[in-house]
């Protein structure tokens, strides 16, 4: 149901009003729209929508690939409702030492919350995507369709699902030895079985780069890597990149639940 | 299904137009989108599209604790459109001796209805959730997910699920013996068992009091309680920690219903 | 999921712009956000987001039981999408004789669409509602739980449900010797048990007339019938009632279908 | 869930400013809210939200049948998030040589990606709606509920239901012996059976144009085409027919998966 707008189309002018605590810097930094700190805010809110962020779980992180230092991460603070973080909420790391080089901690208090901000605890899984994939964004979302398929094969370690016609959304990734790299090679077709890892849950998030570093080792040709009774982590090349599997693969869970609970066979026999 | 945006534009000036049938003092208070009476109204819009209130059943309840009378209780009338209730709608109550501060019916005619206002019927149950836990405000929906879970378990006085992630989102709490009250001592771990207890449906709203005072009591871990054939109570530390707790808490009793209708169990054997 | 908001703000402008080109009373009238027509049209696009009307289906007929005349009816025209239609597309008909006042035929072309418009099929099934119960309002949906609730039920000429929480949102209705109408008593209770008769589809829908008058006449207490593999008509007192009444029938129903799904009884056995 | 709407309402301004780019005849073209450009946006964003499209999938073709060339057809391109494509990111065609007049790579560098823009894979799709029923739209989703009525009829080559109302929303069409062309003869009735064939999946969307065009021409009275684990290719006499008649599908389609799961038959036998 939708309720009735409300909306005060004040945000132009008060957000404005904000900025102007920041240092000039800042003020002009988040004027860009496409600034990755003002992606990450306009990407949790979508996912709020979506029901893949809820509570305080979930989120996104971005590189600055298109930016002058490759280098710069951004990453939400923990514990914060994603729908409503703020640009100047961010951390900002730089690859490969994760130096931090600004924090929420910094910023005027009239602009921030009263407590000490800490880096979501997401923060080490998503630089292994960025260090072994050379990632461009990193989604983790709680979406309860990626629950659902790894409690419908609890005792499976990946799931697969193959002649969809959403799957060919999807990259399709080799080893190339030259680089050493996993690199985008073109995109899977509609036949091509669609694997994703399936890591076991930890009691902390940041107990699962173990894990999640070996499967993304282990799959080559994997962008996701599931967690058991939690979510799922996806990424890709760039933000927009990393949206659009996302929104695939999350596509591709949901319709595996519908045919799972229709007794069809996921992957089609030939 | 979205229709196409036809919004106005004019809530702005029309607000103000309204407000300035206020007193001055009012209308300084209502400026403020932080303001509890300006919270509630737009956590009911949140609510009504997540389809947890409908019709005129549901609400929020905030006690002003950052405020400098942390006693000062907003109480949504009885009988309305909650997605539709204007911040001057509230009723304004002063804690320990529930004495009424404000009512709407003091309101100038041409900004309310032209009945009489009647505090919801959620009042008794909202307060409990404030004496007997110090919350900060207390929701209650209607939420079929949280009514499915009750006729599921219908012999059932409560209601529980363990090793999901999402858990971690609800506080942990313990009883303290010197201050002889139940206290946030951390958050809820992966592997703990959220435990919910369930009351049985009164025909009166006010009549579930004692039951789920009873409740509260008899489960000091708990930060809801389920009615039978009806929806949930959930309280918070502030009106933010309420709001991501229920998320949480739907989020896990959507998760229920379809693990119930799949045979996948709630508690995880190990 | 929630595409970015690209929406352009020039609603308002453009729709004076549009109103420029009406008489000056019938400008001054849709100026009044609360007028019929308007009314009509902010909840065709509610209903629209809903899934409650779709392609050109259902709708919403208004009696301005408030304005100096509450034998004025606004009905929508046929055959248009309902999320997109303007106040001065409605046909205005005043009872008892049904004589059309207005039609959009009469509108200035740049305003309307080219053919020739009609009322709604669903004309003579509103005004049913208005002269058998002196109804203020009807709705008309195509809801899927409505259908799914009629297509459980193939063989039962009525719907039943009760000890549901949301069923006090319903009014009670009785027979009034007196006045020899059916009058609202107040509001069901928890455990009464809520009857929507149930009326077969036929190929027209204006030749349902005859069986909704029978079904009003035979269930003098519902406020709502059911039309077989078709959908929904639900009326209050006014406009908000209807919508109230509406939003929790199809709460119920939509849990109805649930419920059933999950083999639990509907009404519950003491 | 509804995240809290942060627009920041310089979609009107900024519009202007990239408008400004464009050459002063590509300005005025866009500023016109119901060119097939603007539309063709406008229905991606809506269908984005109905989870129609997702990822780069899915879209609308436009021919403009009220323009003063209506042999001249709009197409989105290729591998782009459809809910965020702009009017001056269209290809536009004409037929019957299906000569390209525009392309976005003719678009000043600033509003347009750095690739290479191609045209949607659904091209010759469209084209065939266009040349073999003198379509004015042509709609094709990737709607969850076209794929799982493929799979639930895994071994069917048409999906038939009849007797619900919603059903007289489609056209009922004839071959006129004199023209030689399919042509519309009024709307379905309830009673009718609606059939749509399927056809199967490709591996590469421009190989499904023979099966698509040999299914055009053997159900003269289908206004679809479902392709198996893939999606529904709609079209219709005008945009606005084909967004009414693709509404209509996919609400039966919807419905169809659960009555099929209720295990309820599809076509009533009579
Ligand atoms: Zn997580
Ligand atoms: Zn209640
Ligand atoms: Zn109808
Ligand atoms: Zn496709």
């Amino acid at each position: 149901m939708s309720a009735p707008c409300h909306c005060k189309h004040v945000d132009d002018s008060s957000s404005n009003d904000k900025l102007s605590a920041l240092s000039p810097e800042l003020q002009q930094e988040f004027k860009d729209p496409n600034h990755p700190a003002n992606l990450i805010c306009e990407l949790c809110r979508l996912f709020y929508d979506n029901n893949w962020v809820t509570g305080t779980g979930g989120g996104i992180s971005i590189r600055d690939v298109d930016g002058t230092n490759p280098n710069l991460v951004y990453i939400a603070p923990s514990g914060v409702q994603k729908e409503r973080i703020q640009p100047w909420e961010m951390f900002l790391v730089e690859l490969p030492d994760e130096k931090i080089l600004r924090t929420p901690n910094d910023i005027p208090k009239e602009l921030t919350k009263s407590y000490k901000y800490k880096p979501s605890a997401c923060t080490p899984l998503f630089i292994s995507c960025y260090t072994l994939r050379d990632a461009g964004a990193c989604i983790h979302t709680h979406s309860q369709h990626a629950v659902m398929v790894t409690l419908f094969f609890e005792n499976e370690k990946e799931f697969a699902i193959s002649h969809i016609e959403q799957i060919k959304a999807l990259p399709k990734l080799k080893y190339n030895d030259e680089t050493g790299k996993i690199e985008k090679i073109g995109s899977m077709e509609y036949y091509d079985k669609l694997v994703i890892p399936i890591i076991e849950n930890t009691p902390h998030e940041e107990d699962l780069t173990d894990s999640l570093q070996e499967a993304i080792k282990n799959y080559p040709g994997a962008s996701a890597v599931l967690v058991r009774r939690h979510g799922i982590y996806v990424w890709g090349e760039t933000v927009w990149k990393a949206k659009v599997y996302n929104e695939a693969i999350d596509y591709l869970l949901e319709l595996a639940v519908k045919m799972k609970l229709a007794g069809i066979p996921l992957v089609k026999q030939e």
